[in-house]
């Protein structure tokens, strides 16, 4: 029993002080084998045999080198970020947008469809999916071993072990084998699916808002909303991957029905969809851009609409801070990224939708990764589950 | 470097080792010492070493022979619960309650005073916990080495670290160093402070009904209401101890002002002051007997009352479930456990504050700890924090 556990642990310590080096390489590099040894306090001689295999599979390659003015030259060592690619892909209830997505989180290209009129079922989405993602290899112009896994990105409720929706409004889509039926386009390239607010989450934590928090809240309003924390950059899952569900929370028992059978959930007063429909309310409103121009013509009805949304976001971002206790909260979405108007009116509540006490715990931050989080999150997903068997 | 890390890694496993061991005689014993070296993996002699020390200790005993027919009789172990004791306090708006903890979470004696005229100054609460724990000690007849530490638990926020109490509006207290001022009466007992809420939580987790669930929120309403999340039965505190503080979430912008100068608190919908003043408004009512005797009566105005501070639980634990996705949900605190009306007015709701696709994602569970939660879980919480030194 013992020598099985040790067994274990060394195969584990290896894996380790290979993404340990690796990771040092990545954040640091260009960097000398003598600093790595240094900052993970490795011997000379480990750093060294981990390097050789790294660069053996070419994640990193050798760079220039450096002296300090006695003794031999240093060589440097950096990654080679387009050694790998993952392929990230949203799904959304407008469009599929798909992303070749580097090593070091940069898209080297993106291409998107539009849902236009043809109908969303998995089988059709799974197509175009496979379409995309061939279309990506075929201009990037690269060797599909390069391409280690593909990351779908979900609304709704996804259970990432069997790779199943178990539910998504936007989609329509109730108990579906996404994977399985994914992997019949893609063939041998690995898939994994998770929730769009994971792998945003996921996003921003590795390459955003959230890299030097350790407990982070993130919120993201558009067609759907939904908030996702962050502990230490792991993102908390909950017992079944639906953690951060807020888009359905009561937020007024006497408000308006949500599509979800109950009153006044969240979303029925920030979605976008929702504030487009209240407009209809008053007047033809074809999107979004119409309620923003009307509010900056000063239109009562405009007024009422992005203020009552702004005070809501403002009760839930107060709901974050007293539930999670994040260090930041992050907002991020259409609503906010296409309409700096609706942050700038969060700013100016100067956090008062927080409970007082807690009102210095957390800083509120707009995230900058903008529309492109989800493909970088589900591409960044992909490589990092696919590296363990790429490594060894 | 390596052998500075090596040194620590043994010593820390040594630690864990023990830890283990004395873990498994607390929840299986009496056990014998093969019965343990195969539950954990460990050899023999490892384990009759650990044993060995853990019995120089006190903290276990042997205990009978048992015998499988053939070869030597195995000695059985099992814990001396009372070998150490840790002395959990709670002080709440209207008393102050001191208990002796068993190892095995016990209450052994149970003390408390009631706040009476005094005003409470953190002066005056330290004198009488301090008098509280002198008579604990002389009542049970013990000696003093056999407490380990004094556990106190507050309501407000709590920095555990520094010993503050930050702000505590139920004691009107502000950035009180209290863990110094309780040393002073305290002398030589070690002493550890911590939010009620939190040291509820830890009880639950070891002897409630967290014990088995992976994902737990508690919520309790009383005279405040608070939450917390048990991720594989460890607390999640946030980045200032602050997780879970439900009872300031803004549950009806429209709603009443609360004492924290906002409105529609989710505290001014269900703590039971909340009820009283609200009561009061149409006739006089002193305590929440008359209210649910009133209820019993089918009055009106304490129907009503009822109905909507359970249609706000209800809302409470929705929005815990969206936000943390627990597999329990367990209820507790004065309300619910002295008046199992409310309880039952929750349970004939039949989940229908949830979104629906979370309904079956959670059972609900009402506590059964009772009031004495805090101060079984400030005892055990000292006991274990003491309980590092006292091994090694």
């Amino acid at each position: 029993m013992e020598n099985i556990i040790q067994k274990h642990d060394q195969e584990l310590m290896k894996r380790e002080n290979i993404k340990l080096v690796l990771s040092i390489i990545k954040s640091k590099g260009p960097v000398s084998r003598a600093e790595i040894s240094r900052i993970v306090g490795m011997s000379p001689t480990s750093v060294g045999r981990i390097v050789e295999e790294l660069i053996n599979t070419g994640l990193i390659k050798e760079q220039g080198q450096v002296g300090n003015g006695v003794g031999r030259k240093a060589t440097l060592l950096k990654i080679d970020s387009e050694s790998v690619i993952g392929i990230g892909v949203e799904v959304d209830k407008d469009c599929i947008i798909a992303g070749a997505i580097s090593f070091s989180g940069k898209i080297l290209k993106k291409i998107e469809i539009s849902r236009g009129v043809s109908i969303y079922t998995p089988e059709n989405v799974s197509l175009e999916i496979g379409k995309l993602v061939k279309k990506l290899i075929k201009d990037l112009k690269i060797n599909k071993d390069k391409v280690i896994g593909i990351g779908v990105a979900f609304p709704g409720l996804v259970n990432v072990e069997k790779g199943e929706i178990e539910l998504s409004a936007q989609l329509r889509w109730e108990k579906v084998k996404i994977r399985e039926i994914l992997q019949k386009e893609l063939g041998d390239l690995p898939v994994i699916v998770d929730n769009e607010m994971k792998v945003k989450t996921f996003a921003e934590s590795l390459y955003g808002m959230a890299k030097s928090s350790h407990r982070v809240a993130l919120m993201s309003i558009g067609s759907g909303v939904g908030s996702a924390l962050l502990i230490s950059n792991k993102i908390y899952r909950g017992s079944s991957n639906t953690a951060g569900e807020i888009g359905h929370i009561t937020i007024d028992p006497n408000g308006r029905l949500c599509d979800c059978g109950r009153y006044g959930c969240l979303q029925t007063y920030i979605a976008d969809w929702a504030l487009i429909e209240e407009a209809n309310k008053f007047r033809q409103i074809k999107n979004m851009d119409e309620i923003i121009q009307a509010y900056h013509n000063n239109e009562t009805w405009a007024c009422s609409i992005i203020s009552r949304a702004v005070n809501y976001i403002g009760t839930a971002i107060g709901i974050l801070v007293c539930l999670y206790n994040p260090d930041t909260v992050i907002l991020s979405g259409r609503l906010l990224g296409n309409y700096p108007e609706i942050a700038k009116k969060i700013e100016d509540m100067n956090y008062n939708y927080v409970w007082e006490p807690l009102r210095e715990s957390f800083k509120l931050e707009f995230s900058q990764m903008g529309e492109d989080s989800a493909i970088i999150g589900a591409g960044t997903l992909a490589l990092v589950t696919g590296l363990d068997e790429f490594i060894l």
